[in-house]
This record gives structure tokens, sequence and C-alpha cells, in this order.
């Protein structure tokens, strides 16, 4: 008796009624379902920025939750539509590494991912325009999902679905490893790719984090413990390091956002 | 026993308290309303992009659904509320043409359209402001209509509400057509006001569309087809003829926005 | 039978996984929660900025509405999460000041607000970070509480909670008083912290109300009643006393906004 949920993930901004289409669309199939926003403030066509909203996102939702992630610079062309079970819930969202987050983190552990390849075409919307399959595919196909339909209607399961190996950071000296930051937030903080599970020893150690024309070799635990404007490395909430800067941001002070390297040296 | 669904269509944004204000008035009436946000991102006081989001997004949507659209410049004046019953759904708006793309949708055809004169103020949060109808009129008057208040205790049927023609193509020439842009979407694509049931030899012939300074004379099927930074035509998922480029802003490359003018030559 | 109303005020923008992750937590504990963003376009670390759009904002929910604001530049320092009960409502938040505009209209009157320090920390997600108590604590609190927790289980009352006086126009003069711009909002019109209650004279006397380098000396009724670009003052929605600009943004033509000072001198 619990009403579905489906979450939106997309790249189509707030100022257009696109976002609105897909809620109509979901609600018309299954009117019990209840739509959460992710966000849809997904840089235009960056699939590696989806890729890392939904995965920061997916696992504090209930069991049984439906996301449906639409950043698709290839909607019209080949690009294959997923239905995917992983952790307890579903995703649904085009074969171009969106998913691949997620994928590195649940698939091949305990419980394998089961990844489908929506072909069913009856659970699409007609006529099936070749621009925006956020109304045609993904939302019907997230609201049948959600109205009981089994997954394996769907379509068949597949196995060469694409896993992006997102940019780890490369080992490149001695002490040394060479990373990219992966998202300035809305408050300009810096994530990287280095993750706290396999850099613990910066908790413990001497080290340096360079970015930009800046090296950072304080790590703060907190933002208010840093001074105004000053630049300090932290264990962001996700559990990448990230780069703050003290009731300011980090993105501004450094000039770089995603993408910039990141140098990082351990004593 | 299906509760009942208001959509928000508005020009008030997202960084103040007026939508949250709007949803607390709706919930305040009705509890059991599910609210929906189609956009608060129409350009402040644009009544036509207000229409053009609306009237986009709300075929989608089940019957019974009510839509309330706020993009009100002239609030606090003598311009009446609006209700309307149109395509099984209901409509509360100001009478100020932003309902004018659906009017031309759907009135005056097999079911002719319901518009009434909201004027029983016991339906308006009192004291009445003359500066957010939003919260005052347009949004209790939804919530009291998703409670079970019938149509007609609203106020009198009028025939007189407007009915704003938005800019259709004019012809120019012999093969020549003059329209414009009517709006560029969060990619930089520009939808003009050209569509597809309108022009369909675009599919079949050669033709011209200049905008700006550009000529455009490529008919792509799909957004990937386009290389990087290609000025391409492409029938929008909501039939208008659109201005995009590979993977980039068209809006950008062409400086133009809502407005612009669009001249189309079919040979 | 009621489902539990949890609105979001915060300063998190949208283009981040974060308030994704908030309705993912509050889902998790109590998924019957019904869950309203009031905004998330707070001004990052403006504690006033939200004070001010949940003061404006709560009243016109349903009693038993819980609110969470998440304005929280001090996250991880030693500063204390609270929950109020004011109004008939709940309030979970940081204690900086964030719920003052409402502690000053609802407390000390015919009921005092309960104000508790929020200590119980199995109503917390763990580990607990330094970073996103927005995600640890309140979002799991407001959950707990939504799914019957009593208020006493979450902690001790408490009596020195932070009550920030926001600035209220201070007497300068025989007829004139010195106040700030609270906030320019989406359409740029600038509200005051003078307030038509304290203030009624300007409805009926001749009065000048310098901003930047203007001088204005009109009350309009209505948005819509003043000339193109003309400056004049309103009394806002909320009954601040509010500079607008006919058809235009006052912010930009005045180049002022949140703290800029305004003289009032009514004759």
């Amino acid at each position: 008796m619990i009403r579905p949920i489906i979450t939106l993930t997309t790249d189509f901004g707030l100022s257009d009624h696109f976002v609105g289409v897909m809620k109509g669309v979901i609600l018309g199939i299954q009117p019990a379902a209840r739509i959460i926003d992710i966000s849809h403030g997904v840089q235009p066509y960056q699939i590696a920025d989806g890729a890392f909203t939904i995965a920061q996102a997916y696992r504090y939702f209930p069991k049984k939750t439906i996301h449906v992630v639409v950043v698709d610079p290839g909607v019209g062309s080949t690009r294959r539509p997923l239905l995917a079970e992983m952790a307890g819930q579903y995703f649904v969202a085009p074969d171009n590494g969106v998913l691949s987050m997620i994928f590195a983190r649940e698939d091949g552990g305990v419980e394998q991912a089961i990844v489908r390849h929506v072909t069913s075409e009856r659970y699409f919307l007609q006529p099936l325009s070749r621009t925006f399959h956020g109304r045609d595919v993904f939302s019907p196909v997230a609201a049948h999902l959600a109205a009981g339909v089994t997954p394996a209607k769907f379509g068949k399961r597949i196995e060469d679905y694409l896993r992006a190996s997102f940019d780890k950071p490369t080992h490149t000296g001695k002490r040394r490893w060479t990373g990219i930051v992966l998202k300035a937030d809305h408050f300009g903080n810096l994530a990287t790719n280095f993750h706290i599970d396999e850099f613990p020893s910066i908790r413990t150690h001497a080290f340096s984090l360079k970015t930009g024309t800046k090296v950072i070799t304080r790590l703060a635990l907190t933002f208010s413990e840093s001074a105004p404007g000053e630049l300090v490395a932290i264990v962001g909430s996700s559990g990448y390091i990230e780069v703050a800067a003290g009731q300011g941001s980090a993105a501004k002070a450094l000039g770089c956002g995603a993408g910039a390297p990141v140098e990082l040296t351990i004593y």
C-alpha cells in the first residue's frame, strides 16, 4: 500500500516545460506515484556530472525507489535505454555511462546488477519523438514499472552496458597522485576525486594539495573553522576530499571548476 | 479516492518565499492536494512565455488536473481572474492571454471551453492584497475547487475572455514566411513559431531558415547527428521547428532569443 | 490519517545532490511524509535571508507542519540543533538566529514557544558528518518527528536559544527613520524593513523614501499603476514597504540590494 516513489535527475533546468511534462506523463500512467526531484541542474550534456549527482543520492532512498536519470546528448540516436536493478532500487536511464558510478559501487558485489535493454515500445509514448525521450521513453517506462509491470517485460537482460571509468587519481610519483575536480558545488566547494577511503593518511600525515596556483596544506574538520577566505582541504559529506574557502567560494578564489587538475603529495 | 493534482506555473522564480506560500495556502485549504511544479522560471511578466509553457505541458496530465498559471503583470488592477474548463481539465489564471495557446487549441472544437469570471470573494484569502494574487486568489480558488466546490460557485460564465493571438508566421512572399522565435530553451535551442503541421514540406523540400545573420538549410532528425557547433533545423518535441547547434547553444551562437525574427523560404 | 507535511528551506541551491539527499533521508525514515520545497535559493550562508523566507511562509501551512530550515554556516561547530514548537507547528533548524523572525512574532504571546536542544543522537544519521547536518541531523529529526516520536524525546527544553534582533528602523530625526533593504526579490522589488503596521501614516501623509541616489515620494497601490520604469513605494504582500519600478527591476535601477540603507521621512 506504500505509494511508489519516482525520482528525477536531469540536465533540463527549471525554466522550460520539460520537467513538468515528465511529471504529467508519469501521473497520467500511474496517478499514485510520488515524484521527487533530485536535481534538474546537472550541467547540460555533462554525463559525468549526472553520474556524480545520482551516485551521491540514491542510497538514501527507500528500497524499490525508481530513479529516472536523463542526461542524454545521444537522444534519438542508437544509444539504448536501460532499466537497471541494483541495491534494491530501480534505475531508468540512457546507456551512456550516467549510471557508471553506481555500477562501480554496486555491481559485481554480493548481488549483481540486473540490467535490461528496454525495447518494449508498448511502454513508450507514441508517436515517439527523436528529441525528448525523457518524455517519451524514460518517464513512461518508470511509470509503468511503478504501476506493477515486471522488469522482464521491458526487455532482455544485457551484459555489455557502458561502464565508463570515471577518473580515478593516478599514481604519478613516489608519494604523489594526480586527480581532478569532479564538481564545483553551489557554495563553490571543489569536490576532488580523491576519496578519503583510499587516502586515509591525509588525516594523519602532512600533505600538500595543489589546485590552480595554490597549495593547500591544512585539513579542516568543519567549514566554520577556516578563517574567512582561507583555503583548506576538508572531507566532504560524500567522502571525497574537497577544497573549501572559509565562508566563500573556492571555485572563485582559484578560478577553476569541474575537470581542473589536482595534485596530492603525502609526506 | 484519487487525490487531486494541482500544478503551478509562474514567473515567481525559486529564490523567494512566493512559491512556498502558494503551496502552504493550497494545503491549508485542501490538505489532500498533490502539488506539482511545472515551472517557476517563466520570464518575469512575459505572458507569451507563460502561455507557451503551460500549453506544452497540460495535455500530459490526467483528467481533472487543476492548473494554476500566474504570470500577472496586471495584479491588483481590473484584470479578471478566470476559471476555465477545457480538455477535461481546469485552469485558474488571470484574464491576460496566458491561456491563449490552450484556447486556440481546445476552444471551439467539439467541446467548447467553459470560462468563468471568478468573483466569489469567499474563496479568496482575506485581507486581499493588491500585489500577490497567486497567494490570495489563484491558489485558494484552485484549492477550494480541489476540495469539491463546483465551478459554478466561483462566478458567472463569460465569453469575452482574452484570446490573444500569438504570433503566427505571416506569408510575406511567394514561398516565404516571416515568423519569430517563441523561446530559447535551457539548452539554447530556439523554438520558432513555425509548426511542422503547417509546414510539413520542410521534410521533403529544400528550404532556408534565416535567423540572425545565419541561414540554415539542413533538417536534422536528432540533436546528436549535427556536428559540434553546426546549426541545424530540427522538429522539436512540441512540433515547432527549432534551431539547434550541435552540442552547443544556438541562442549563444546566433545571439538571439524570444522575439527574434525568423524567415523561412521553401523551394 | 492525514500524511505529515515536511517543508524545506535551505541555501543549498538546486544544482547539486544536497536537496535530493535530504528528501531520500526523510522518505527512508517516514515513507508517508509529504515533502514541500519552500525555497532552496536562500543566499549562501545568509541567515537573515533564510529567516525572512521562512517567516513569510510558515503561517500559511496547516497546523502540525514540520519546517526544516537549514542555513548553517556553523555546521559541525558547537552551534546547537533546535526543535521548536510555535504557532501549532514545528521547526527544526540550527540555533543561529534563522528562526528569529518567527520567535519575534510568536514567542512570548499567549502561547510561548517550546524550544528544545536536540541531543538524542539515536535520531541522527550515523556516521555523523561535520559538513552536512541537513542530511545527518535536521532531515532525520524531522522525519522521526513526522513518524510519531514525541518532541521531548529529542532533547531538553532550553531558554537561551538565539533571538537575533533583525534590523528594525531606527529613529534618526524628528520625522526621520533609517532602515535597510531586507531583500531584493526575483522581480527586483526591494523589500525594506519598514512595516506598514508601524508606519501606517505613509498611506495618508506626504513622505520621502531615499534609497541609493533616488528619492521616492509616491505610494502606488498596485505594480501595474506605475509607469514603465517609474520608481514607487508599495505595500508588499508581507506588509513591508517595498520599492518597485514599473514593469522593471528596482534593484537594477538603483543598483542596490539586501543591506542597502533606506531613509524615510514623513511630513
